[in-house]
Protein backbone atom coordinates (compact mmCIF):
# COMPACT_ATOMS: atom_id res chain seq x y z
CA UNK A 1 0.00 0.00 0.00
CA UNK A 2 1.34 3.27 -1.02
CA UNK A 3 1.67 5.39 2.46
CA UNK A 4 4.61 6.76 1.99
CA UNK A 5 4.78 10.10 1.46
CA UNK A 6 8.37 10.33 0.37
CA UNK A 7 7.29 8.11 -3.01
CA UNK A 8 5.71 11.78 -3.96
CA UNK A 9 7.71 12.43 -7.04
CA UNK A 10 10.51 15.57 -7.54
CA UNK A 11 8.24 18.03 -8.65
CA UNK A 12 6.64 18.35 -5.04
CA UNK A 13 9.47 20.54 -4.20
CA UNK A 14 11.72 23.01 -6.16
CA UNK A 15 15.06 23.92 -5.10
CA UNK A 16 16.03 27.81 -5.62
CA UNK A 17 18.92 30.07 -4.80
CA UNK A 18 17.72 32.82 -1.98
CA UNK A 19 18.86 35.72 -0.13
CA UNK A 20 18.41 35.28 3.59
CA UNK A 21 18.70 38.01 6.26
CA UNK A 22 19.46 37.50 9.52
CA UNK A 23 19.89 40.66 12.02
CA UNK A 24 21.82 42.50 9.55
CA UNK A 25 24.20 39.32 8.03
CA UNK A 26 23.18 38.36 4.49
CA UNK A 27 23.85 35.24 2.85
CA UNK A 28 23.08 33.42 0.03
CA UNK A 29 21.83 29.76 0.58
CA UNK A 30 19.16 27.09 -1.21
CA UNK A 31 15.86 26.54 -0.30
CA UNK A 32 13.80 24.40 -0.76
CA UNK A 33 9.74 25.42 -2.37
CA UNK A 34 6.40 23.61 -2.13
CA UNK A 35 5.46 23.15 -5.90
CA UNK A 36 2.94 25.01 -7.13
CA UNK A 37 1.69 24.65 -10.70
CA UNK A 38 -1.72 24.24 -12.33
CA UNK A 39 -3.66 21.20 -13.66
CA UNK A 40 -5.99 21.13 -15.96
CA UNK A 41 -8.78 18.60 -15.62
CA UNK A 42 -10.45 17.29 -19.09
CA UNK A 43 -13.47 15.41 -19.44
CA UNK A 44 -13.81 13.52 -22.61
CA UNK A 45 -11.15 16.11 -23.87
CA UNK A 46 -13.70 19.35 -22.90
CA UNK A 47 -11.36 21.11 -20.23
CA UNK A 48 -13.31 21.27 -16.94
CA UNK A 49 -11.17 22.88 -14.37
CA UNK A 50 -7.99 24.50 -13.78
CA UNK A 51 -6.94 24.15 -9.84
CA UNK A 52 -3.13 25.15 -8.39
CA UNK A 53 -1.42 21.81 -7.10
CA UNK A 54 1.83 19.90 -5.66
CA UNK A 55 2.36 18.07 -8.22
CA UNK A 56 2.02 14.04 -7.61
CA UNK A 57 -0.92 11.54 -7.28
CA UNK A 58 -3.01 13.85 -9.98
CA UNK A 59 -4.88 11.13 -11.00
CA UNK A 60 -6.35 10.80 -7.35
CA UNK A 61 -6.68 14.85 -7.17
CA UNK A 62 -8.60 14.31 -10.50
CA UNK A 63 -11.01 11.46 -9.22
CA UNK A 64 -11.16 12.35 -5.65
CA UNK A 65 -12.44 16.28 -7.06
CA UNK A 66 -15.22 14.62 -9.75
CA UNK A 67 -16.09 12.56 -6.46
CA UNK A 68 -16.40 15.06 -3.76
CA UNK A 69 -18.08 18.16 -5.79
CA UNK A 70 -20.58 15.33 -7.34
CA UNK A 71 -19.86 15.22 -11.05
CA UNK A 72 -19.73 11.49 -10.73
CA UNK A 73 -22.20 9.25 -8.51
CA UNK A 74 -19.94 5.86 -8.64
CA UNK A 75 -16.57 4.69 -9.33
CA UNK A 76 -17.63 2.73 -11.98
CA UNK A 77 -18.31 5.69 -13.71
CA UNK A 78 -14.68 6.35 -14.56
CA UNK A 79 -13.50 4.76 -17.57
CA UNK A 80 -10.04 6.19 -17.92
CA UNK A 81 -7.67 8.70 -15.82
CA UNK A 82 -4.72 9.42 -17.90
CA UNK A 83 -1.74 12.18 -17.28
CA UNK A 84 -1.49 14.28 -19.90
CA UNK A 85 1.13 17.27 -20.65
CA UNK A 86 -0.20 20.40 -22.16
CA UNK A 87 1.33 21.88 -25.57
CA UNK A 88 4.47 22.80 -25.25
CA UNK A 89 5.29 21.69 -21.85
CA UNK A 90 7.50 18.61 -20.48
CA UNK A 91 5.61 18.80 -17.42
CA UNK A 92 2.37 16.53 -16.55
CA UNK A 93 -0.36 18.73 -15.93
CA UNK A 94 -3.32 17.53 -17.58
CA UNK A 95 -5.49 14.93 -16.12
CA UNK A 96 -8.10 13.09 -18.64
CA UNK A 97 -10.71 11.55 -18.05
CA UNK A 98 -13.26 9.60 -19.42
CA UNK A 99 -16.31 8.40 -18.13
CA UNK A 100 -18.51 5.96 -19.06
CA UNK A 101 -22.20 6.10 -19.66
CA UNK A 102 -24.46 7.05 -23.04
CA UNK A 103 -25.96 10.17 -21.32
CA UNK A 104 -22.73 11.97 -20.73
CA UNK A 105 -22.55 14.97 -22.35
CA UNK A 106 -19.25 17.15 -21.40
CA UNK A 107 -20.54 20.74 -22.58
CA UNK A 108 -23.64 19.78 -20.14
CA UNK A 109 -21.63 18.70 -17.34
CA UNK A 110 -19.41 21.45 -17.86
CA UNK A 111 -22.32 24.60 -17.74
CA UNK A 112 -23.60 22.55 -14.09
CA UNK A 113 -20.22 22.30 -12.97
CA UNK A 114 -20.01 26.48 -13.21
CA UNK A 115 -23.21 26.79 -11.95
CA UNK A 116 -23.30 24.50 -9.11
CA UNK A 117 -20.06 23.76 -7.71
CA UNK A 118 -16.68 25.25 -9.26
CA UNK A 119 -13.83 23.81 -7.58
CA UNK A 120 -14.65 23.24 -4.14
CA UNK A 121 -16.77 26.11 -3.06
CA UNK A 122 -15.63 29.18 -4.00
CA UNK A 123 -16.98 30.18 -7.69
CA UNK A 124 -20.32 28.63 -6.89
CA UNK A 125 -23.16 30.78 -8.75
CA UNK A 126 -25.54 30.74 -6.38
CA UNK A 127 -25.64 30.61 -2.57
CA UNK A 128 -28.94 28.44 -2.69
CA UNK A 129 -26.35 25.57 -4.65
CA UNK A 130 -23.85 25.48 -1.79
CA UNK A 131 -24.81 22.00 -0.35
CA UNK A 132 -23.71 19.80 -2.89
CA UNK A 133 -25.69 16.62 -3.75
CA UNK A 134 -26.55 13.32 -1.78
CA UNK A 135 -24.82 14.14 1.47
CA UNK A 136 -25.94 11.51 4.36
CA UNK A 137 -25.29 11.21 7.85
CA UNK A 138 -22.20 9.02 8.26
CA UNK A 139 -22.32 5.60 10.45
CA UNK A 140 -23.64 6.56 14.31
CA UNK A 141 -21.76 3.62 15.55
CA UNK A 142 -18.22 4.09 14.91
CA UNK A 143 -15.80 5.09 17.83
CA UNK A 144 -12.46 5.93 18.76
CA UNK A 145 -11.21 6.45 21.68
CA UNK A 146 -9.99 10.31 22.99
CA UNK A 147 -6.54 8.34 23.98
CA UNK A 148 -6.26 7.35 20.53
CA UNK A 149 -7.47 10.40 18.36
CA UNK A 150 -4.60 12.55 20.60
CA UNK A 151 -2.07 10.02 18.55
CA UNK A 152 -2.88 10.47 15.32
CA UNK A 153 -1.45 14.11 14.72
CA UNK A 154 2.06 12.55 15.71
CA UNK A 155 1.41 9.47 13.18
CA UNK A 156 0.46 11.96 10.77
CA UNK A 157 3.49 14.18 11.31
CA UNK A 158 5.93 11.40 11.29
CA UNK A 159 5.07 10.71 7.16
CA UNK A 160 5.12 14.09 6.82
CA UNK A 161 8.58 14.34 7.63
CA UNK A 162 9.74 12.21 4.80
CA UNK A 163 9.88 14.96 2.64
CA UNK A 164 7.98 18.20 4.55
CA UNK A 165 11.02 19.99 4.41
CA UNK A 166 9.32 23.11 2.78
CA UNK A 167 7.24 24.25 5.73
CA UNK A 168 4.55 25.17 2.86
CA UNK A 169 2.32 22.28 2.54
CA UNK A 170 -0.90 21.15 3.93
CA UNK A 171 -1.58 17.31 4.42
CA UNK A 172 -4.46 15.08 5.11
CA UNK A 173 -4.15 11.37 5.82
CA UNK A 174 -6.86 8.65 6.44
CA UNK A 175 -6.24 6.22 9.80
CA UNK A 176 -8.96 3.59 10.81
CA UNK A 177 -10.81 2.84 14.04
CA UNK A 178 -7.44 0.46 15.52
CA UNK A 179 -5.49 4.31 14.56
CA UNK A 180 -3.21 2.72 11.56
CA UNK A 181 -2.57 5.58 8.57
CA UNK A 182 -3.97 4.39 5.59
CA UNK A 183 -2.85 7.14 3.35
CA UNK A 184 -1.50 10.54 3.97
CA UNK A 185 -0.70 13.24 0.98
CA UNK A 186 0.75 16.56 1.12
CA UNK A 187 -0.50 19.19 -1.44
CA UNK A 188 -0.25 23.54 -1.41
CA UNK A 189 -3.99 23.51 -1.23
CA UNK A 190 -5.99 21.74 1.77
CA UNK A 191 -8.57 21.06 0.02
CA UNK A 192 -6.36 19.32 -2.92
CA UNK A 193 -5.06 17.35 0.09
CA UNK A 194 -8.16 15.75 0.99
CA UNK A 195 -9.43 15.14 -2.78
CA UNK A 196 -6.08 12.94 -3.08
CA UNK A 197 -6.76 11.10 0.14
CA UNK A 198 -10.74 10.88 -1.22
CA UNK A 199 -9.49 9.82 -4.63
CA UNK A 200 -7.05 7.00 -3.47
CA UNK A 201 -10.21 5.84 -2.00
CA UNK A 202 -12.38 5.66 -4.24
CA UNK A 203 -9.68 4.22 -6.78
CA UNK A 204 -9.15 1.78 -4.11
CA UNK A 205 -13.03 0.81 -3.93
CA UNK A 206 -12.73 1.87 0.01
CA UNK A 207 -15.40 4.48 -0.25
CA UNK A 208 -17.50 4.79 1.95
CA UNK A 209 -15.39 5.31 4.86
CA UNK A 210 -18.18 4.30 7.30
CA UNK A 211 -15.14 3.38 10.04
CA UNK A 212 -12.39 6.04 9.25
CA UNK A 213 -11.25 9.27 10.86
CA UNK A 214 -9.64 12.32 8.78
CA UNK A 215 -6.77 14.05 9.83
CA UNK A 216 -6.15 17.47 8.48
CA UNK A 217 -3.19 19.60 9.23
CA UNK A 218 -4.81 23.11 8.98
CA UNK A 219 -8.35 24.22 9.66
CA UNK A 220 -11.26 22.73 9.70
CA UNK A 221 -13.19 24.57 7.06
CA UNK A 222 -16.63 24.03 5.32
CA UNK A 223 -15.17 22.26 2.14
CA UNK A 224 -13.39 20.24 4.54
CA UNK A 225 -16.52 18.85 6.28
CA UNK A 226 -18.74 18.90 2.57
CA UNK A 227 -15.91 16.52 0.96
CA UNK A 228 -15.64 14.04 4.22
CA UNK A 229 -19.64 13.76 4.48
CA UNK A 230 -19.30 13.36 0.58
CA UNK A 231 -16.70 9.69 1.34
CA UNK A 232 -19.23 8.73 4.30
CA UNK A 233 -16.41 10.01 6.71
CA UNK A 234 -17.60 10.03 10.55
CA UNK A 235 -14.84 11.91 12.07
CA UNK A 236 -12.75 15.47 11.37
CA UNK A 237 -9.81 16.33 13.22
CA UNK A 238 -7.77 19.13 12.57
CA UNK A 239 -5.15 20.60 14.12
CA UNK A 240 -6.55 23.95 14.39
CA UNK A 241 -9.81 26.07 14.47
CA UNK A 242 -12.76 25.02 12.29
CA UNK A 243 -14.89 27.60 10.90
CA UNK A 244 -18.62 28.59 12.04
CA UNK A 245 -19.74 27.14 9.00
CA UNK A 246 -18.28 24.20 8.95
CA UNK A 247 -19.29 23.76 12.32
CA UNK A 248 -23.03 24.39 11.32
CA UNK A 249 -22.95 21.67 8.37
CA UNK A 250 -21.05 19.09 10.94
CA UNK A 251 -24.04 19.70 13.43
CA UNK A 252 -26.78 19.19 10.61
CA UNK A 253 -25.37 15.93 9.44
CA UNK A 254 -24.03 14.19 12.74
CA UNK A 255 -20.58 14.26 11.37
CA UNK A 256 -18.09 14.57 14.55
CA UNK A 257 -15.38 17.95 14.23
CA UNK A 258 -12.71 18.15 16.39
CA UNK A 259 -10.22 20.71 16.32
CA UNK A 260 -7.32 22.27 18.17
CA UNK A 261 -6.19 18.39 18.17
CA UNK A 262 -2.66 18.67 20.20
CA UNK A 263 -1.09 16.79 22.54
CA UNK A 264 -3.62 15.70 25.50
CA UNK A 265 -6.36 17.98 24.59
CA UNK A 266 -8.81 18.62 21.79
CA UNK A 267 -12.35 20.86 21.12
CA UNK A 268 -15.17 18.57 20.11
CA UNK A 269 -18.26 21.00 18.17
CA UNK A 270 -20.18 18.42 16.54
CA UNK A 271 -20.77 14.57 17.50
CA UNK A 272 -19.41 14.03 20.56
CA UNK A 273 -20.55 10.76 21.42
CA UNK A 274 -18.41 9.15 18.99
CA UNK A 275 -15.22 10.36 20.49
CA UNK A 276 -16.23 11.41 23.97
CA UNK A 277 -17.99 8.73 25.82
CA UNK B 1 -9.25 56.39 8.68
CA UNK B 2 -10.48 52.88 9.54
CA UNK B 3 -7.16 50.87 10.64
CA UNK B 4 -8.62 49.32 13.79
CA UNK B 5 -9.78 45.52 12.76
CA UNK B 6 -11.59 45.45 16.44
CA UNK B 7 -14.35 47.89 14.12
CA UNK B 8 -15.44 44.95 12.37
CA UNK B 9 -18.74 43.73 12.92
CA UNK B 10 -19.70 41.53 15.32
CA UNK B 11 -20.63 38.79 12.44
CA UNK B 12 -17.11 38.43 12.29
CA UNK B 13 -16.98 35.88 15.03
CA UNK B 14 -19.55 33.57 16.28
CA UNK B 15 -19.78 32.49 20.22
CA UNK B 16 -21.07 28.40 20.46
CA UNK B 17 -20.74 25.85 23.24
CA UNK B 18 -18.34 23.19 22.65
CA UNK B 19 -16.88 19.89 24.38
CA UNK B 20 -12.92 20.21 25.94
CA UNK B 21 -11.19 17.03 26.17
CA UNK B 22 -8.00 17.39 28.09
CA UNK B 23 -6.27 14.36 29.57
CA UNK B 24 -9.53 12.57 30.26
CA UNK B 25 -11.30 15.24 31.81
CA UNK B 26 -14.56 16.66 30.01
CA UNK B 27 -16.04 20.04 30.13
CA UNK B 28 -18.35 22.15 27.93
CA UNK B 29 -17.32 25.62 27.38
CA UNK B 30 -18.18 28.58 25.36
CA UNK B 31 -15.77 29.12 22.16
CA UNK B 32 -15.54 31.62 19.29
CA UNK B 33 -15.75 30.29 15.70
CA UNK B 34 -14.03 32.51 12.88
CA UNK B 35 -17.01 33.00 10.79
CA UNK B 36 -17.30 31.62 7.43
CA UNK B 37 -20.55 32.64 5.16
CA UNK B 38 -21.03 33.01 1.44
CA UNK B 39 -21.73 36.61 0.15
CA UNK B 40 -22.73 36.46 -3.91
CA UNK B 41 -21.59 39.53 -5.34
CA UNK B 42 -23.90 40.39 -8.57
CA UNK B 43 -22.78 42.72 -11.54
CA UNK B 44 -26.04 44.55 -12.61
CA UNK B 45 -28.07 42.14 -11.02
CA UNK B 46 -26.80 39.18 -12.65
CA UNK B 47 -24.84 36.86 -10.18
CA UNK B 48 -21.24 36.38 -10.71
CA UNK B 49 -20.09 34.33 -7.89
CA UNK B 50 -20.35 33.28 -4.54
CA UNK B 51 -17.02 33.40 -2.23
CA UNK B 52 -16.88 32.02 1.14
CA UNK B 53 -15.50 34.95 3.34
CA UNK B 54 -15.63 36.48 6.81
CA UNK B 55 -18.28 38.82 6.91
CA UNK B 56 -17.32 42.46 7.51
CA UNK B 57 -15.82 44.94 5.10
CA UNK B 58 -18.51 43.30 2.03
CA UNK B 59 -18.04 46.29 -0.61
CA UNK B 60 -14.04 46.62 -0.36
CA UNK B 61 -14.10 42.55 -0.42
CA UNK B 62 -16.77 43.07 -3.97
CA UNK B 63 -14.14 46.05 -5.18
CA UNK B 64 -10.90 44.03 -4.89
CA UNK B 65 -11.82 41.05 -6.18
CA UNK B 66 -13.51 42.79 -9.34
CA UNK B 67 -10.30 44.99 -9.44
CA UNK B 68 -7.88 41.91 -8.35
CA UNK B 69 -9.09 40.13 -10.78
CA UNK B 70 -9.69 42.43 -13.96
CA UNK B 71 -12.76 42.55 -13.93
CA UNK B 72 -12.98 46.25 -14.27
CA UNK B 73 -9.99 48.60 -15.09
CA UNK B 74 -10.76 51.70 -13.21
CA UNK B 75 -12.09 52.47 -10.10
CA UNK B 76 -14.30 55.21 -12.07
CA UNK B 77 -16.11 51.95 -13.47
CA UNK B 78 -18.27 51.27 -10.44
CA UNK B 79 -21.29 53.40 -9.95
CA UNK B 80 -22.47 51.61 -7.03
CA UNK B 81 -21.32 49.09 -4.16
CA UNK B 82 -24.61 48.25 -2.21
CA UNK B 83 -24.63 45.33 0.35
CA UNK B 84 -28.33 43.33 0.22
CA UNK B 85 -29.48 39.83 1.57
CA UNK B 86 -30.93 37.31 -0.15
CA UNK B 87 -34.72 36.09 -0.06
CA UNK B 88 -35.21 35.58 3.16
CA UNK B 89 -31.89 35.85 4.97
CA UNK B 90 -32.06 38.72 7.52
CA UNK B 91 -28.18 39.22 7.25
CA UNK B 92 -26.45 40.53 4.37
CA UNK B 93 -25.28 38.42 2.04
CA UNK B 94 -24.95 40.01 -0.85
CA UNK B 95 -22.88 42.77 -2.71
CA UNK B 96 -25.19 44.23 -5.71
CA UNK B 97 -22.00 46.16 -7.96
CA UNK B 98 -23.73 48.60 -10.94
CA UNK B 99 -20.79 49.38 -13.32
CA UNK B 100 -20.65 52.35 -15.63
CA UNK B 101 -20.38 51.90 -19.38
CA UNK B 102 -22.53 51.75 -22.60
CA UNK B 103 -20.66 48.57 -23.57
CA UNK B 104 -21.44 46.75 -20.39
CA UNK B 105 -22.42 43.30 -20.91
CA UNK B 106 -23.07 41.41 -17.21
CA UNK B 107 -23.77 38.17 -19.09
CA UNK B 108 -20.65 38.59 -21.37
CA UNK B 109 -18.72 39.25 -17.98
CA UNK B 110 -20.01 36.58 -16.56
CA UNK B 111 -18.80 34.31 -19.14
CA UNK B 112 -15.45 35.94 -19.49
CA UNK B 113 -14.88 35.55 -15.75
CA UNK B 114 -15.85 31.75 -15.62
CA UNK B 115 -13.59 31.38 -18.85
CA UNK B 116 -10.67 33.39 -17.24
CA UNK B 117 -10.62 34.07 -14.14
CA UNK B 118 -13.02 32.65 -11.79
CA UNK B 119 -12.59 33.33 -7.85
CA UNK B 120 -8.64 33.72 -7.57
CA UNK B 121 -7.14 31.25 -9.81
CA UNK B 122 -9.27 27.94 -9.03
CA UNK B 123 -11.59 27.17 -11.90
CA UNK B 124 -9.59 28.64 -15.01
CA UNK B 125 -10.81 27.28 -17.59
CA UNK B 126 -7.18 27.11 -19.02
CA UNK B 127 -3.83 27.36 -18.19
CA UNK B 128 -2.77 29.89 -20.88
CA UNK B 129 -5.20 32.41 -18.93
CA UNK B 130 -3.51 31.92 -15.51
CA UNK B 131 -1.79 35.12 -15.97
CA UNK B 132 -4.23 38.18 -15.63
CA UNK B 133 -4.29 40.87 -17.99
CA UNK B 134 -2.17 44.18 -17.66
CA UNK B 135 0.61 43.47 -14.80
CA UNK B 136 3.46 45.49 -14.55
CA UNK B 137 7.03 45.53 -13.07
CA UNK B 138 6.20 47.58 -9.82
CA UNK B 139 8.20 50.63 -8.96
CA UNK B 140 11.46 50.03 -9.02
CA UNK B 141 12.94 53.30 -6.50
CA UNK B 142 11.11 51.51 -3.52
CA UNK B 143 13.10 50.57 -0.80
CA UNK B 144 12.57 49.43 2.85
CA UNK B 145 15.24 48.37 5.75
CA UNK B 146 15.65 45.00 6.86
CA UNK B 147 15.57 46.33 10.58
CA UNK B 148 11.70 48.52 9.96
CA UNK B 149 10.60 45.21 7.44
CA UNK B 150 10.80 42.68 10.45
CA UNK B 151 8.60 44.95 12.52
CA UNK B 152 5.88 45.04 10.22
CA UNK B 153 4.19 41.59 11.83
CA UNK B 154 4.53 42.62 15.21
CA UNK B 155 2.99 46.02 14.28
CA UNK B 156 -0.01 43.57 12.25
CA UNK B 157 -0.47 41.44 15.33
CA UNK B 158 -1.48 44.01 17.77
CA UNK B 159 -4.09 44.86 15.25
CA UNK B 160 -5.31 41.48 15.53
CA UNK B 161 -5.50 41.09 18.64
CA UNK B 162 -8.33 43.75 18.93
CA UNK B 163 -10.55 40.79 17.45
CA UNK B 164 -7.52 38.23 16.49
CA UNK B 165 -9.45 35.41 19.22
CA UNK B 166 -10.50 32.70 17.16
CA UNK B 167 -7.34 31.29 16.27
CA UNK B 168 -8.81 30.40 12.53
CA UNK B 169 -8.46 33.62 10.70
CA UNK B 170 -5.86 35.42 8.27
CA UNK B 171 -4.39 39.16 8.34
CA UNK B 172 -3.59 41.57 5.70
CA UNK B 173 -1.94 44.79 6.47
CA UNK B 174 -0.62 47.81 4.14
CA UNK B 175 2.54 49.58 5.42
CA UNK B 176 3.93 52.93 3.68
CA UNK B 177 7.58 53.31 3.54
CA UNK B 178 7.98 54.76 7.04
CA UNK B 179 6.29 51.52 8.75
CA UNK B 180 2.98 52.60 9.24
CA UNK B 181 0.01 50.18 8.94
CA UNK B 182 -2.96 52.11 6.72
CA UNK B 183 -5.12 49.29 6.92
CA UNK B 184 -5.14 45.69 8.24
CA UNK B 185 -8.05 43.31 7.60
CA UNK B 186 -9.06 39.89 8.66
CA UNK B 187 -10.44 37.00 6.17
CA UNK B 188 -10.76 32.81 6.79
CA UNK B 189 -9.97 33.01 3.19
CA UNK B 190 -6.39 35.02 2.69
CA UNK B 191 -7.23 35.99 -0.54
CA UNK B 192 -10.46 37.46 0.99
CA UNK B 193 -8.15 39.14 3.12
CA UNK B 194 -6.08 41.00 0.87
CA UNK B 195 -8.78 41.49 -1.48
CA UNK B 196 -10.46 43.26 1.52
CA UNK B 197 -7.41 45.84 1.50
CA UNK B 198 -6.87 46.28 -2.55
CA UNK B 199 -10.48 46.82 -2.23
CA UNK B 200 -10.04 49.82 0.30
CA UNK B 201 -6.87 51.27 -1.18
CA UNK B 202 -9.06 51.26 -4.45
CA UNK B 203 -12.65 52.56 -3.11
CA UNK B 204 -10.22 55.31 -1.16
CA UNK B 205 -8.48 56.15 -4.63
CA UNK B 206 -5.04 55.31 -3.54
CA UNK B 207 -4.10 52.48 -5.99
CA UNK B 208 -1.81 51.67 -7.49
CA UNK B 209 0.02 51.25 -3.88
CA UNK B 210 3.94 52.37 -5.63
CA UNK B 211 5.42 52.99 -2.10
CA UNK B 212 3.82 50.64 0.02
CA UNK B 213 4.33 46.84 1.46
CA UNK B 214 1.48 44.30 1.35
CA UNK B 215 2.06 41.72 4.70
CA UNK B 216 -0.27 38.47 4.94
CA UNK B 217 -0.35 36.30 7.98
CA UNK B 218 0.28 32.99 6.51
CA UNK B 219 1.90 31.76 3.08
CA UNK B 220 2.71 33.69 0.28
CA UNK B 221 0.94 31.94 -2.69
CA UNK B 222 0.74 32.41 -6.42
CA UNK B 223 -2.32 34.25 -6.05
CA UNK B 224 -1.27 36.58 -3.72
CA UNK B 225 1.35 37.44 -5.74
CA UNK B 226 -1.03 38.01 -8.86
CA UNK B 227 -3.47 40.13 -6.46
CA UNK B 228 -0.65 42.12 -5.03
CA UNK B 229 1.04 43.00 -8.87
CA UNK B 230 -2.86 44.26 -9.90
CA UNK B 231 -2.50 46.93 -6.96
CA UNK B 232 1.13 47.74 -8.15
CA UNK B 233 2.25 47.14 -4.99
CA UNK B 234 6.48 46.47 -4.98
CA UNK B 235 6.85 44.24 -1.57
CA UNK B 236 4.94 41.22 -0.75
CA UNK B 237 6.18 39.69 2.91
CA UNK B 238 4.44 36.84 4.69
CA UNK B 239 5.65 35.05 7.81
CA UNK B 240 5.80 31.38 6.42
CA UNK B 241 6.95 29.81 2.97
CA UNK B 242 6.23 30.88 -0.31
CA UNK B 243 5.01 28.45 -3.52
CA UNK B 244 7.09 27.93 -6.46
CA UNK B 245 5.29 29.52 -8.58
CA UNK B 246 4.67 32.62 -5.82
CA UNK B 247 8.19 33.39 -6.95
CA UNK B 248 8.45 32.40 -10.59
CA UNK B 249 5.85 35.57 -10.87
CA UNK B 250 7.52 37.34 -8.17
CA UNK B 251 10.97 37.03 -10.37
CA UNK B 252 9.03 37.68 -13.82
CA UNK B 253 7.63 40.76 -12.65
CA UNK B 254 10.15 42.36 -10.24
CA UNK B 255 8.33 42.29 -7.16
CA UNK B 256 10.52 42.01 -4.01
CA UNK B 257 8.89 38.85 -2.13
CA UNK B 258 9.80 38.08 1.52
CA UNK B 259 8.75 35.02 3.25
CA UNK B 260 9.68 33.45 6.92
CA UNK B 261 9.37 37.25 8.15
CA UNK B 262 10.15 36.14 12.06
CA UNK B 263 11.44 38.25 14.21
CA UNK B 264 15.23 39.43 13.06
CA UNK B 265 15.41 37.10 10.08
CA UNK B 266 13.76 36.73 6.74
CA UNK B 267 14.14 35.25 3.37
CA UNK B 268 14.35 37.22 0.56
CA UNK B 269 13.22 35.40 -2.58
CA UNK B 270 12.90 37.64 -5.34
CA UNK B 271 14.02 41.43 -5.78
CA UNK B 272 16.79 41.89 -2.91
CA UNK B 273 17.56 45.10 -3.71
CA UNK B 274 14.19 47.18 -2.52
CA UNK B 275 15.13 45.51 1.07
CA UNK B 276 18.58 43.95 1.53
CA UNK B 277 21.24 46.93 0.17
Amino acid sequence: MDTELGRAPQRSFELTQVTEWEDGRVRSVQDSLAAEEPLEIRIGGVPLTVTMRTPGHDRELAAGFLWSEGLIESPDEIGALREAAIDGSSKSNVVEVELHGAEFDPEGLKRNFYAASSCGICGKASIEAIRVRGLTRPNADFKISPDLLCQLPDRLRERQQVFGRTGGLHAAALFDAAGELLIAREDIGRHNAVDKTIGWALLEKRLPLSNHVLVVSGRGGFEIVQKALTAGLPVVASVSAPSSLAVKLAREFGLTLVGFLRERRFVVYSGERRCVS
